[in-house]
């Protein structure tokens, strides 16, 4: 199960809104259905959005019909703008924009630019790669022998086109045999705990129940999570990450019962350009998520509704950060 | 649309798990169809239980063919353990039970403890009825003009055969004219908030918003969130209370955003034999609960689930208890 594959200039996908139901690849042949694609979460995850957007924009430079710089550069900008306008949160999104831009202002020939582009595309998914795996590795050592660990929404290899960040840290721990267990949130409204993080950690063998949103605190009262891992959507210079909402609830309710919480991430999710949390756009989703389930309404109609898809943690509450250089601790 | 209602000796409830989308009121005519009404849920909130269940004996006793005492007791037994059996957490379905098994042990002739037994029954519901009033009104009292009140799960009219406590408060205090509004979260799994508290909201014409559980404290840190009030299953005497869970969770937080938490409940729900919140058992229901919603799967097969329906809010994060006699802050 492969969340995201370039074969043959044409981009691999798993349609993650269809699990766990059905495994469903789809072959997406032009930067519009990658833009698609990301809007609607067919490929979510931070680093995954990020790889599916240099692999959308390489795409569609490879569509454009002309050898001419002067042609070539106002629907290249085209397709970096649609496929820069899919979400506003993840910071992935836009250092993979960046990076193809700047292949682009730094070329002269229309040809060579579009196989530098696929190039760098490339280079982004075996650098988010081998930063998941870094992280992994890292993060499992923060993991003590029979802990229980928590984690919220998807940040496995679904999410990351990899070897997963935060689920990537349970399954590596799990895999040195030390022998925990896991607690995922379902994560409403996509349910991406649910439907991923369970396939995930199912298909991984770690041991592990699925509760929902509202149970965490719960479980940690009764002393039975040892630690709470989660991914990141972007980081602010100061620290403050958004992640998927309920993450920051997570955060307040670890630091009441003392149990250390992580975030997992890639340096591509750092945002160096953004002082605090203050500074990061929450993307407000379609009120439908809430009110309709799989087609199913389970509200009444015409109700008034709000759909943050992240929220803010505060610096102050994250023990450690689990990047591919390492683990950073909180003042360092 | 009332939740229940004793009519020409059947017992009349509207079915809450078709709610929203269906109005469907049940003739129930033998107790052990009141026994699966209050399993499944079609009827629910800690006094509707209590109320459900006198309702439900008396149905039983009725139904008892003999005029001897000595062959009625028996078969009344029976008939008490099966409703009593029935759910384990809300003090109120207790309390009435043994209301109605004193009058069956006071009494001596059969057919005089039968009108007895549904005397019995009406005035625990209109005593629930007259409870649920004062405490809205009560309640009132705490929430000031322009506040927007949080709650959790549903307890409104539909949860307490009467005028509501939780959400009654919340309703009396927007028809004082004092221009507050509400969240309501949906309250995985069941959707109690999303199905019944919406459209109790939405009927009482209070301005209100929909979330997911996940999303309270994010709105707590935001700073619009005033005050949260939520009904209770059982309060031990220190004070501690079991509600649906997630209120802990909802507790914690507010206390880390110095947000006053409420909990409105009938004397009914205070339960003077046990001690602390170590001694309510907290019912763990299906996993299907968890992994299927309204008949569709949203999560892998034969996966690990925890199911707690409650948890137990200490005393401590409790501000006051909104009652029918009256506002009891801690330490009184």
């Amino acid at each position: 199960m492969k969340a995201i594959e370039w074969r043959n200039n044409r981009l691999i996908i798993l349609d993650q809104t269809l699990l766990p139901l059905e495994e469903k690849y789809l072959e997406l042949n032009d930067y519009h259905a990658v833009a698609e694609a990301i809007k609607t979460l067919r490929i979510r995850g931070a680093p995954s959005i990020g790889v599916a957007a240099a692999y959308g924009i390489a795409l569609g430079a490879l569509s454009i019909e002309t050898r001419y710089c002067s042609e070539f550069l106002p629907l290249y900008q085209q397709i970096s703008a649609e496929i820069a306008s899919t979400r506003p949160t993840a910071k992935n999104l836009f250092m993979a924009v960046e990076r193809m831009d700047h292949v682009v202002a730094s070329g002269t020939d229309v040809l060579q630019v579009k196989i530098s582009l696929v190039d760098e595309a490339l280079k982004i998914h075996r650098e988010e790669e081998e930063a998941s795996r870094k992280i992994s590795t890292f993060g499992a050592d923060l993991i003590q022998p029979g802990w229980t660990v928590l984690t919220h929404c998807n940040a496995g290899p679904l999410a990351t086109a990899g070897y997963g960040t935060a689920l990537g840290v349970i399954i590596a721990a799990h895999q040195q045999n030390k022998g925990i267990s896991a607690f995922a949130t379902e994560t409403r409204p996509l349910l991406q705990g649910a439907r991923l993080t369970a396939l995930e950690l199912k298909e991984a063998g770690v041991p592990f129940k699925l509760i929902t949103d509202s149970m965490a605190g719960h479980f940690m009262k009764k002393g039975v999570i040892n630690a709470v891992v989660v991914g990141a959507d972007r980081i602010a210079r100061n620290g403050d990450t958004a992640n998927k909402i309920g993450t920051y609830s997570l955060a307040v309710l670890a630091l009441a019962h003392g149990i250390p919480f992580y975030v997992a991430a890639p340096s591509s999710t750092f945002d160096k350009s953004i002082e605090s949390g203050n500074d990061i756009v929450i993307e407000e989703r379609k009120p439908e998520e809430i009110t309709y389930l799989r087609g199913q309404r389970i509200a009444p109609e015409n109700i008034d509704v709000a759909n943050p898809a992240f929220d803010v943690t505060p610096a102050n509450l994250i023990a450690a950060f689990i990047t591919e250089n390492g683990i950073i601790r909180r003042g360092e």
